[in-house]
């Protein structure tokens, strides 16, 4: 067998059995050897930041990678905004990068670039394979690298020869680390600061804001009167109804230091000390007060969930004293299509198992209330910040989860950017019902530009911040893709779009016009 | 003034009288600074990649450097393969990218990146200004990276303080560089070669195919019976009637070493030692046949045009002497729509001044030759062979040449990975005819498979080729994003489709359904 397959048999091996792609020449050894081989499903995106938001979308609800398939560096380029996020969420990528056959890289073809310089700010692993026989064992190891708790990004680099070369078979992949406990001392001196009295709070993220974790954090705080908060931004919360309910840090740089002023223990499950999004002149970039003690559990890295189950036990936490969230459900809202009777529609009618990609920026902020009391569903964030990951993200969990409804909640700015996903999704018929909040402006810009200072808009940088003049036309844009789409106008439009799009399979898109 | 006012106004006196623009909040100064200062049009796209390809068009037309404006690592990251691709066509830019505030960076907020680490693979010129007094001097500094020839790419940082805290003005810009001027023994060696009467060919790329260039080495051949040929690839060709006629070395690799089979002596205009495009296992990776010997007359970044003035007097060659280009249009075509007749559709039509931005791949190898004799008009390539470049590269175009017709003529593959350029287009009613070739396939990557042996596809790698399933609807997509558009299915539709768009104002788009 060849090098390219050699690497797509060890892929198999490794339980990477998605390959999202967009290949050029330098990679049709590979795509000849991914149709050979058995156990792999290959997904076309026709933009690469498609490709690497739904391997993003795929791990947070698979839990094991996927593999990319990018054309040599400027391939990998267009998938680095998706890469950048995926990376701040510790998602597990295997990038396949194509490259120019090892004696062909002097001649500095077109094509020619420093793919390792493009890779190595959003990997934590990146190798060159040198030859047909190494690639199998550096595929057996970026598979190693992107299971590495708490997941990372590998790209592996992979020249023309190294692909068409005679190779000598598979690679043997390790088993997946199990995540490295924490300490004894560790819980013992949480559990210290937990039974003080003083005013205390658990931040979580990751596994922690799963089912699992957030009982133990809801236990926990039961018998000790702790606060417990999810980060700001986070790849996976597991909520609604019968489920330990958490809200996340707000975004707002004074909300948050709102939430967090009276905290004198912070302890940080697997999450970052909260930090400010940007930086305002007049603002603080630390959100905590002065005085706050930080207290870390775990790291991301760490089994957070075997920390919590130990700082349960030290606290004397009870099985079932956790407080869940009753069922509930707002009334199906009328009039005028707001944020709120959006948040209304959705709280309303999202339906069991729903996996919530949520890009929706400004207008969702209410979002997460109204949601709170439906059925147990999932809601995955953005985690780097870069927009233009939501329909991606949700293209990614519907090949993951293909029993489950994907809600993707999606901003019209944000959107534009990753708008090829939609092809995707109506050419492998995923099940995702995409709206659209068309309120025709980078609406968060418009905050922002007072929020720090800039003064009003004038005309130029008014058109800057808004995206009317045109108008798009997201129903003509899904349709141009191959997926089915409305324009709702009125709460009562949408309420009867978003229920026929729910009990429909396939991709649908609902413009919401605000 | 702030440092974003300095900068703002640095960059209009230093000729800088555009920026394409994609900004987030780190860059809400720098708006509020081009809201206030004159002398600068600001232009948004709703996509990276339309930023940095519409500021390489621009370049090549206006012979001066836009600037773009990018948020954060991710929004450079976006905008990287249209910068790998005006890197290769040795276009100048300033990319101005936003960053946290410099106190911010160390807390590690989701969208703190490696900027500079993103940005140096593809600039020439990297710095993150330290604070607001030194923004106007590296402004400066920028610019005049920018220009240095033969073009550069120069990526300047922005921390968010940097921008809002107090500066001192602004900054002196060097004026432009003069080209370097060959040596009179280069020169003198070069013509010895002409003169030997063994087998030469002159290879021409940058000025030196533009009309003055094409006329000098024109007579030069008549002179003494060299042949001259253009690079594969050209940031901008002058062509058409009264011209001297030039064709391009062909991509495939068989068809240029025929071209090149009985060259001697390959004098090198400002042109690369011919290569392959891609490795192939059976082809070799340079073009020229043992025993050709290689002259380099002038290097990209030296005066082409006085070099080739130079060698037109030493071989004694003689003003008027050259063999211009007859004018004369194909007849419109009948009958099924073919590459063929779109060909002959676009010789029998083109109009003057027309400026071609070219990423047509496979379905336009034959345009090059039906357009020949059409008036005259500038044929832009893709030098990076980063597919995604024409859209954005017709939108520069157009807004550095508002007088004249943008002809971009697309694949509809290619088309996809920034086809948010149409909305910009929309926007500043550019005047741009697009042209999609709807041939629903990745049609180069099916001969590619050939190319490199890698088998016959099965269904999972025809899959991965082809762009059908569901076909994509270019109509659709151009409406939704305000671009008036038709679709052809038929020579006489194309011809009519065609002529209406060219006596339009403002963009329009056709499907060339294949």
């Amino acid at each position: 067998m060849n090098g390219a397959e050699s690497l797509a048999r060890t892929l198999v091996a490794g339980g990477v059995n998605v390959c999202f792609t967009n290949p050029g020449t330098s990679e049709m050894h590979f795509v000849a050897a991914l149709d050979k081989v058995d156990g792999i499903r290959c997904v076309l995106g026709l933009f690469e930041g498609v490709v690497t938001g739904a391997a993003d979308g795929y791990w947070r609800m698979a839990d094991r990678p996927a593999a990319t398939l990018l054309h040599l560096g400027p391939g990998l380029g267009n998938g680095l905004a998706n890469l950048h996020n995926a990376r701040k969420a510790s998602s597990g990528i295997v990038n396949i990068v194509g490259e120019h056959a090892t004696y062909h890289i002097k001649h500095d073809a077109p094509l020619t670039s420093d793919i390792e310089g493009i890779a190595r700010p959003v990997s934590a692993w990146v190798r060159t394979s040198p030859n047909a026989r190494a690639i199998a064992a550096d595929g057996a190891a970026a598979i190693a690298a992107a299971r590495t708790p708490p997941g990372q990004i590998a790209t592996l680099i992979l020249p023309a020869d190294t692909a068409w070369n005679e190779a000598d078979g598979v690679a043997t992949v390790a088993p997946m680390a199990a995540r490295a406990r924490v300490g004894d001392d560790v819980i013992a001196r949480c559990a210290t600061v937990l039974r003080s009295g003083e005013p205390a709070m658990l931040m979580l993220t990751d596994r922690a804001v799963r089912a699992d974790g957030l009982a133990l954090a809801g236990r926990i705080a039961t018998a000790t009167g702790a606060r417990i908060i999810a980060q700001g931004s986070n790849a996976r919360i597991q909520r609604g109804a019968g489920r330990v309910p958490i809200e996340r840090l707000p975004y707002p740089v004074d909300q948050a230091l709102a939430v967090l002023k009276d905290v004198r223990h912070l302890i940080l499950v697997g999450a970052k000390a909260p930090v400010a999004f940007f930086a305002y002149p007049d603002k603080p970039s630390v959100l905590t007060p002065d005085g706050c003690q930080m207290h870390q559990l775990c790291t991301l890295a760490e089994d957070s969930i075997a920390a919590l189950e130990a700082l349960a036990d030290a606290v004397g936490a009870k099985k079932g004293s956790e407080v869940v969230q009753p069922a509930g459900r707002p009334a199906l809202p009328t009039g005028a299509l707001t944020p709120d009777t959006l948040a209304a529609a959705l709280g309303a009618l999202l339906p069991e198992g729903a996996i919530v990609a949520d890009e929706s920026v400004t207008t969702g902020r209410g979002f997460f209330k109204q949601t709170a009391g439906a059925p147990p569903h999932d809601w995955l964030n953005n985690m780097g910040g870069s927009i233009g990951l939501g329909m991606p993200l949700a293209t990614g969990a519907a090949i993951a989860c293909p029993d489950r409804k994907v809600v993707c909640l999606e901003g019209d700015g944000s959107g534009m950017y990753t708008v090829q996903a939609l092809w995707t999704q109506a050419r492998e018929s995923l099940n995702v019902t995409t709206v659209v909040f068309a309120n025709r402006t980078y609406a968060i810009l418009r905050h922002e530009l007072t929020n720090v200072r800039a003064g009003t808009p004038g005309r130029k940088a008014a058109d800057m911040l808004d995206i009317n003049r045109p108008d798009l036309d997201w129903v003509a844009l899904a349709r141009g893709m191959g997926v089915p789409a409305t324009r709702a106008t009125t709460a009562e439009d949408f309420n009867k779009q978003f229920a026929s799009s729910l009990s429909t399979q396939g991709p649908t898109l609902i413009e919401a016009v605000l």
